[in-house]
């Protein structure tokens, strides 16, 4: 491409927030601007909006991504714009970038080509200071841990059984596994630690499942850090630190208002991990929202299976919030890697390959319509290699089962790109209004009081189409704990690879008949889920050989290069 | 005290931050605001203020402080507010408060009584984010040479030989030693390490030397990170690490402003450690500053013989900074403290005590006036329990050296308590705007071109009053080599317990023929000096049994609570 994303952010013309707020209606003494073309609005003013119903809401999701990605950031800006452009009020929705990534490969992300988010190399370069804000909760909780040991230890905290890492925004695979407390007496009690990127702490969970600061610093309270030698949990209410911690958070619970290169307004704020947690940007941002536009448009993290199963059956299950539609974003080339094709190289058209791993998508699409309830539309983000009859395929896959499928251009040609998306979502949305009630009603992968295990198994087989679920003894017998203590009510929030249904990230398409095998369990009692991890999940990535980092700068002029 | 610091402030009825910043000349799209009362102050502003004159300077110190220290951020904020009384454009500027020792011993760090900057919450609870991306730009180069050794160390680094260390923005004693990189190849190389608190990063140094943008990223790459076996240096820009650093600095880097309860302007930007750095606000803020106003108050950390030795002959001698007149900020319980006693319990009158203890205030007087040619006045920061007799021979003995001792009364009465303060301030500006230019000089401790050994030996006798310095062989070999490698024209940042002149916190008054010696030498070549470490200095404080933390809090309608 001739023009990269930064130079394409760089050159648009952007609205002064406060006029992006006008046209929400938000007042002027309820918007804190950060800057000229960034602001949060109040909590006080996103409490009077309770009373006002909510709009539409499309969720955007994705097939089992390649490690490229299929542009789910780029087709949410791309179809909040196209809805704009045909007329209706619309919103977007995004998770925070974290800087570790953009220091490390992945490089921003704010969408790209004529579909982003601006000030782009703000809202990639430290942004409003949420994330500083809730790792410096998460190593306050720490150090009050480690603290509390150092001066007697009165509540009996097992240096071995602490579970509360410390976190930083930066990715650092030295920090993965450490001995912490050394150098004598005056350093506290040595213990094995280590270190988590930002989005992997269980406070940015709760920063985005919280529905107000109250409800913020009782989920704080009720984190579990540690346990005593006779396994009774420590809470981190026990040494006193929700308190502290709320306050450090009060200012980055409000939602982070900015705008797309076509002016659409867009909250942009939190960004947990879509696999130790449910990977959607905050619910005060998408219920705020949802009752200042008619139609919102929120991404879930990595495919359909990992980020729309959490935004189903742990954000919809505890909050209310109902997606009226999906959008599966799919790919010419994910779906020919799914077909067996490798994305290195220059790309050649491959029908074959392609209609082979359709079966991916049409996984995914199955679960949405008649696992969920969804009504759905395939997004085709069209790349300038794919061919007419590769398309062409793709769409006909979708038509099989009764799905549109609909080719968007909106990283080359911006919202105008994404009209005919944006009309499918529209009529898929009177379509369902039309609709009595009960029809419409979503459909969770599992009821609340189903045991912990088979909330488990009813996702592995239902939604990931394995033919069981196994686990060792230990693990066995820690689900059965959580479940005697009473966490057995929680939903489960499974960690596994995005790159496959399975715990294989080489078994691609839509395989049947494999095994889910649960390695580990963690509480997150303080997100209210339990985690499963299935398969080796990093919760702190490392740098690559050549980091983003070695290219990214700023000018004398303060203009900031190399970020892609 | 019936109202509490919080409360005050919180009471105060604060005007929009536009309206200061229109007071002062900036236009509206040069100010970026941080919600309606804080704002940064853009670069492209700071730039075109370089042809305006300065105004006067006035440098805010202090005699050895007292544990609980005598209250130069108060002073600073009263002779600000003073001066605005009595009709001067005044401006302050003052340290950003680290979170760490506000969750832990120290509380809010933002002036108090009715002399205080607000929003004092905001000030003290992550402000504008400056210290987090100070952290992410420290932690970011961290991570960048661990991960060049696990890709192959192409430079050579000893790993046993990395100087650089994380930070973080909380007291965390178990992170002052640590061994990283444990878990296996994937992890990286195993190796000694430790974290300090952010204020101690040289990236904060050299934030608050920078002039300018370039300037910051020039000292960044400057930056010596470890050593090879050979001991030849590696710097951050062999990283390529200083483009992506500043990166992340760049709106940072921009002044914060806020206001007194009274409305003077106020910049708080930037916080280096008084001890390992030179512990002044940031030059942008003290020189925008002083182009904007005709009086600008400033503090330099601790007492005299630290801050205001370090502004004199680091800060000033490399950015031409002159104080026009000195305020020593002296309290009837600091002298009675060194005249021997205990501050703890009720405390009473006691002359002779108080008489005695003049001596250290005597000693700095002398430093400023003699040593360094800075026309001083001494600021008796009245408490309530100060008896007339008392403050009276505090007055007595400046007045027996020449200089007016003035009881300010701002933390009971705000900007009018320090009227007279304001005044002595005037008439010592105006008289020494009437000597010629060259009576007017301001002197250093030592000359550039001494080298290092004589530099340190110059602060300990002339300053301290030291009989000697004295090293172990390898502290005199590592002096030698950074001296032989071209470093000796550097400026010498003494780290020494800031207690009393001598290297022993215990040794008060006014000692004489002390030895002082050197334990550790540190370059820090970003921040261009070299740092004499002689003491016990912790770069990483631990927390208490009762930490602040526990008692903070914020109400279900945003309101902190427990801030003091």
């Amino acid at each position: 491409m001739a023009t990269s994303n930064i130079e394409i952010a760089q050159q648009a013309e952007l609205w002064p927030i406060t006029r992006i707020a006008q046209g929400l209606g938000i007042p002027d003494e309820e918007l804190e601007p950060y800057g000229r073309f960034k602001a949060k609005v109040s909590l006080r003013h996103l409490r009077t909006l309770q009373d006002k119903p909510r709009g539409r809401l499309v969720l955007m999701t994705a097939v089992s991504p390649t490690p490229a990605g299929e542009g789910k950031t780029t087709t949410t800006v791309g179809l909040g714009d196209a809805l704009t452009r045909i007329g209706e009020r619309a919103m977007i929705c995004l998770r925070e970038p974290a800087l570790g990534p953009v220091f490390g490969m992945k490089g921003g992300a704010a969408g790209g080509g004529y579909a982003q988010v601006v000030p782009m190399e703000d809202i990639n370069l430290h942004f409003t200071g949420d994330f500083s804000a809730i790792a410096i909760a998460t190593n306050l909780l720490a150090a009050l841990i480690d603290n509390h040991v150092h001066h007697g230890n009165a509540l009996g905290i097992d240096v071995r059984r602490v579970t509360w890492r410390r976190v930083l925004d930066v990715n650092d695979r030295a920090l993965r596994d450490a001995v912490i407390g050394l150098g004598g007496p005056s350093n506290g009690y040595p213990r094995e630690d280590g270190f988590d990127i930002v989005v992997a702490s269980e406070v940015m969970a709760i920063f985005c499942l919280a529905t107000d600061l109250a409800d913020l610093k009782e989920r704080l309270g009720e984190i579990v850090v540690a346990y005593t030698r006779d396994r009774a949990p420590i809470r981190a209410r026990d040494l006193h630190a929700h308190g502290a911690m709320a306050a450090i958070l009060r200012d980055a619970l409000a939602p982070n208002l900015v705008q797309t290169l076509e002016h659409t307004p867009a909250f942009v704020h939190g960004g947990p991990f879509a696999n130790i947690a449910h990977g959607c940007n905050s619910y005060l941002a998408t219920d705020s929202a949802l009752r200042m536009a008619d139609y919102v448009v929120t991404e879930a993290g990595f495919g359909a299976d990992l980020g729309a199963e959490k935004f189903v059956d742990i954000l919809c299950r505890t909050t209310g919030l109902r997606p009226d539609v999906a959008v599966v974003v799919a790919t010419v080339r994910a779906m020919k890697f799914h077909g067996g094709v490798e994305v290195q190289g220059l790309p050649h058209e491959n029908v074959a390959a392609l209609e082979q791993g359709t079966a991916n998508l049409l996984r995914h699409l199955k679960t949405l319509r008649e696992t969920w309830g969804i009504p759905t539309v395939v997004a085709i983000n069209h790349r300038a290699e794919d061919t007419d009859a590769e398309t062409a395929a793709l769409a006909a896959a979708a038509q099989s089962v009764g799905v549109t499928a609909v080719v968007a251009k909106h990283f080359s040609e911006g919202g105008a790109g994404a009209e005919d998306l944006a009309r499918e979502v529209v009529r898929l949305c009177e379509e369902r209004a039309a609709q009595p009630d009960d029809e419409g009603a979503l459909r969770f992968t599992y009821p609340d009081d189903a045991t912990l295990w088979r909330k488990m198994s009813a996702i592995a087989t239902r939604i990931y189409g394995a033919s069981e679920i196994t686990a060792s003894t230990a693990v066995r017998a820690q689900i059965k704990r959580l479940q005697d203590e009473g966490y057995g009510g929680y939903p489960v929030c499974v960690a596994k690879t995005q790159y496959s249904f399975s715990t294989d990230p080489k078994l691609r398409g839509a395989p049947t008949g494999h095994v889910v095998d649960i390695r580990e369990v963690r509480l997150a009692a303080g997100a209210r889920f339990v985690v499963m991890i299935c398969g080796d999940i990093m919760t702190m990535p490392g740098l690559p050989v050549t980091p983003a980092a070695n290219s990214i700068d700023v000018d004398d002029d303060g203009r900031i290069v190399g970020l892609f």
